[in-house]
């Protein structure tokens, strides 16, 4: 286990209408708020309507920036920041997904800086303050509403890029399960992997002695694969969603299940490559190339993917080799992201070979990515290859 | 799972060396500090010379309350207020293990009311404001380096009581698993004791539908079983003390492992009767107690003592009724607590029955205890009885 620094302050609020307490939390940090939402499944809904209600209820100006993309776009962003700047926001308050809350990040981020938000995902800037911000979530996926990460596109640019700053943890987050009754499934199919993929870029780690921390992550794993499908075959099943819900938050709330061990994330990074132009969903990207970074990497260390096999997935050991047993736990992976109807192939999004170059060559554009194995412009090229 | 409401904005400093920070971080909250302390033992290790310097390097003035009890009196809380008060103290700092912790939320409770402290253990006042408190952490066990929690005891009248507020969680605390190197084999022992304990008061629960809430606390305890035996053979053992103070930290962290779950809680409940008029250590006394709980409670949910049975004792199932299977993972706690080599029975501290009746009465002072099974006087004259 390596030295570590843990702090995660944000409130979560879960459970069943407790997106009705919206306004009495906000109204805690700001009278005047920029409401971010989507492509407006919250107005079909009737959570839109509530949330103003309440919102207004509470003596709260409401500002609004709608359409955030599902794959974020700077320029939504900057014009986010614009609002708030102009209408004097005090709080930003996102309802809706992963994309919706990264975007309200980086508009918290921007508005008090002078400078360009984008120097935040580039490394030219550190966030030094930002607006505070709240969230009511409507999808198990992207832990944002538990960390004080942000994950944004430059469009113009086709780059796809992160931060991570203390600064931008939400001061609340509703977690009301009920809420993702009415996802698409294909919503839900990719939220699942996401929840699972943030899991594996932890739990995928060369650092030894972590036995606590690995034990957290199968059990998230566990809980995933048990629930999604029972969310699938039923949407309104109270106990799946309220699983999965937790669980994705759990997943990447702030590092706590990975404390002290070294992370991975060149999945991410490599995925990032190839939504920043596409633009296919985050999740479905993540199920094409994870089992095949595991396919790639799994003999750096064979005894972390032996026990993934065998805690996660329950392969028997018996009269296999520790390869043929990893082999097999990543093979139930991707049968296991087939089966609940993720995508398997780059060329199910119609992606051909045309721009793997481009995409690997990005992709390592500050450097080899990822720690398991670290991964130069080849090794990333090989494993798209492998996912076309 | 139940709604629940979640917030730990604990700062957690992990790892070799961290207790060296203790000056530049304690010098964020204040500039007269109150030093709190045990036996002794901080100076016998070279602690307390090293936090002294640190924290004179800092800037910062140090009064000193040292002598905390291992069951903490509320005469020695009472004296920490008043140094506090006379000396204008803005900040408390901890180094100890739970009791130390404990008396130094008391304290920081108490110095801001004007009525006696001892009416927030009794339920006659709330906690409104409270002096921030930074722990330095020398014992794997109480998680209150993580909480809100406090339990003093009223020696005059032999009570025994606890308080849980929002404004008692430490600012920040520095777990430096090399500061538990030395601590006695015995400590050792009720320390491991306690993190289980703990984790049983959330995990034997009547609530439905918690999969990941219970995963998290069988990788706990799991991780416990595996680590405190090494860390007895060899009491430097890096490894094994570094995880046996996380899964301590994490067993009771503001409750995230059990969110949404109605906790238990009577075994404590009659530990504290027990060490209230004996004294005795509560690891100790929590390790006669809890296995005969389990005993006397386990029919009220079979199903949740035979997955305990089965995923933490590796107890095969086959052949066995689940009524065995639950009884034969009760006798695997209660083997492993004597193989540690902690106290199985109350004459082993040449406790007799005299006092049953008047421990029994005080457990149920407020009602009956419990949630698993709903206890009353009777019910708890038995386990106790049964524990002799």
């Amino acid at each position: 286990m390596n030295a570590f620094q843990f702090q995660n302050p944000t409130r979560i609020v879960f459970g069943e209408g407790s997106a009705d307490q919206v306004g009495q939390l906000a109204s805690q940090y700001g009278k005047t708020i920029l409401l971010v939402y989507g492509s407006g499944s919250i107005k079909k809904t009737g959570l839109y309507d509530k949330t103003i209600n309440y919102l207004q209820e509470a003596g709260i100006t409401v500002h609004e920036l709608p359409n955030i993309e599902p794959n974020p776009r700077l320029s939504t962003v900057n014009k986010g920041i614009d609002i708030c700047r102009t209408n004097d926001v005090d709080f930003i308050l996102a309802v809706g997904g992963g994309s919706v809350i990264d975007a309200s990040k980086a508009i918290a981020a921007g508005v008090p800086y002078e400078g360009d938000v984008w120097d935040f995902f580039t490394n030219k800037a550190v966030i030094e303050k930002a607006l505070p911000l709240g969230t009511v979530l409507t999808l198990a996926a992207t832990g944002s509403e538990m960390n004080g990460n942000s994950v944004v596109t430059n469009w113009e640019e086709n780059l796809k890029r992160a931060f991570g700053s203390p600064y931008t943890y939400p001061q609340f987050s509703i977690l009301d399960p009920t809420l993702t009754y009415t996802v698409p499934r294909n919503h839900t199919v990719n939220g699942a992997v996401d929840i699972m993929s943030h899991v594996f870029e932890q739990y995928f780690s060369l650092t030894e002695n972590t036995p606590l921390q690995e034990r957290f992550c199968e059990s998230i794993l566990q809980t995933v694969i048990e629930n999604v499908e029972i969310a699938l075959e039923k949407p309104d099943d109270a106990a799946a969603r309220a699983n999965l819900m937790w669980c994705g938050t759990m997943a990447l709330n702030g590092g706590l299940i990975s404390v002290g061990m070294t992370n991975d994330w060149a999945s991410h990074g490599i995925e990032h490559e190839v939504s920043a132009i596409y633009d296919i969903p985050h999740g479905a990207g993540l199920a094409v190339i994870f089992p095949n970074w595991m396919k790639y990497v799994y003999e750096e260390r064979l005894d972390r993917f032996v026990q993934y096999a065998v805690r996660v997935w329950n392969i028997n050991p018996e009269g296999k080799s520790d390869k043929e047993i990893a082999l097999a736990g990543i093979q139930a992976t991707r049968d296991f992201f087939s089966r609940i109807g993720a995508e398997a192939k780059l060329a199910d999004f119609e992606i051909g070979s045309e721009k793997l170059d481009r995409m690997a060559e990005e992709a390592v554009r500050y450097g080899a990515i990822g720690s398991f194995k670290r991964l130069e412009k080849q090794d990333v090229r090989a494993i798209l290859e492998m996912s076309l």
